[in-house]
């Protein structure tokens, strides 16, 4: 993280300062949820939906590895068959300390149907001390999405 | 259905009548929870945890068709990581009321992780008027799993 | 393999006894062109095309798990996108030399939009001394299909 | 497209003009290989390798939508199972006249396992008389690879 924390304050701002902490802690919580005998890769995910819901995922894999659902899809699926399609902000994690986690782009194309283009993802590194934000927009650029069709 | 009841008797040995009646009306509920403006396919699914819980899927497509997630799989991955790996029964409803609907073998998969052989797998039709009951290795003979590999 | 070959032979009539050597032995040598870092487990196919074309495939994995696409999707896209949709059979090995391999339900579910209910699966162990063919419909049965949208 | 070429005359600089032509009118042709009854939308797309081989390939639907394969990873594996995993650039198109098309996350994801950051990704119109040029970094920032793991 840059010393600059205006964009990210600006991207933030639907978001309080107590939700994003328990947005954050909820995200590092959730790795214990994974089902990951294969990578051995924990990821842990929670979605913070305009309701005020913090709704939880982690990577479920498989035997046939392309059968694996990372966290974010996870969340995503539960929130939206939760009733929930508009959200606020979503925090990933994973194990590793010297680095925060990025979505793959499996899950920015599934993210996409969802979110607006100033959508935050915060990613973390392990314990979350360690951040960094970004619109979605900026994640998936020029993106293919239900306009595109 | 055949008139012969006695196979599917034995497979729903620890599922209630009053358990089976909740899993299809829940699994018929579902659909209403799809997302699924491409196809315009909507599939319902519940599945009864041993922990007699019943958790609730329904399919979310993509504009990224091959980003879809069926109905079974979002259940799967709620159960999941909802701490529940081993599962009673399942049951999945589409909207045709001609025939009961079929997992696909994504889905198949996806089960194969966590389900026994014996695992019943209930389909449904549009009104649950009609309902077929197969035990899981049926539906994925000669299966590709964790010992696979 | 059973003793009796009779039901086998009758699978395999389309085939040729040097067609079906030459099917085996291009699926086992497939396996060289995997692309496995993550799961280290190689695995070959090949397509048997009614033009008498060999379509070979085999596993490319991605750090991102859920991205994997197995052999047998591999070579089914390179058939289809090669003006190839009608198969005579499919023959599949992994590296193990105790068992045969088996296709997972995703390759299942994706074969199923071109074959028919009869299509030969031919399934290797690591050297091809074991064997097992199985008509697709018993690997695949009460399919999702076209016919079911 | 912007007046200014320069950045994308720099991205293109591994491809001659005739390369590049050649490129974009196999990406357009390509489409004619599509299996797409389920959206029919058709995208085709090439690959050009460091071997200076056109890899071609075309989008292949499933009745179960996610089991779909992208025209970009259909070219991606015969590539790589071709023994071509280092490449020059890749055209994609669609039948829109209006906008070029561009990757999907799922197929970003995909490439960047073989991809470096600087490698251009063309994307063009129904005619190919639009084109778009970006580095593949720019699709995928902060991308999930196998230095994530
Ligand atoms: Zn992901
Ligand atoms: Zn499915
Ligand atoms: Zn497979
Ligand atoms: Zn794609």
């Amino acid at each position: 993280m840059s010393g600059d924390k205006e964009p990210e304050k600006h991207l933030l701002r639907h978001v309080t300062a107590q939700q994003l902490g328990q947005l954050k802690k909820k995200a590092l919580e959730a790795r214990e949820l994974s089902y990951s005998p294969y990578s051995k890769f924990r990821v842990g995910c929670c979605i913070l939906t305009k309701e005020n819901k913090f709704v939880l995922g982690a990577n479920v894999e498989n035997a046939s590895y392309g059968g694996a659902i990372c966290a974010e899809r996870c969340a995503a699926v539960k929130a939206v068959t939760g009733g929930m399609k508009e959200w606020l902000a979503i925090a990933i994690s994973g194990d590793r300390m010297e680095d925060t986690i990025s979505p793959c782009g499996i899950c920015r194309q599934f993210i996409r149907e969802f979110a607006s283009g100033e959508f935050p993802v915060i990613m973390l590194n392990g314990d979350g001390s360690k951040t960094v934000v970004k619109p979605f927009e900026e994640l998936l650029p020029l993106s293919f999405g239900p306009d595109s069709l």
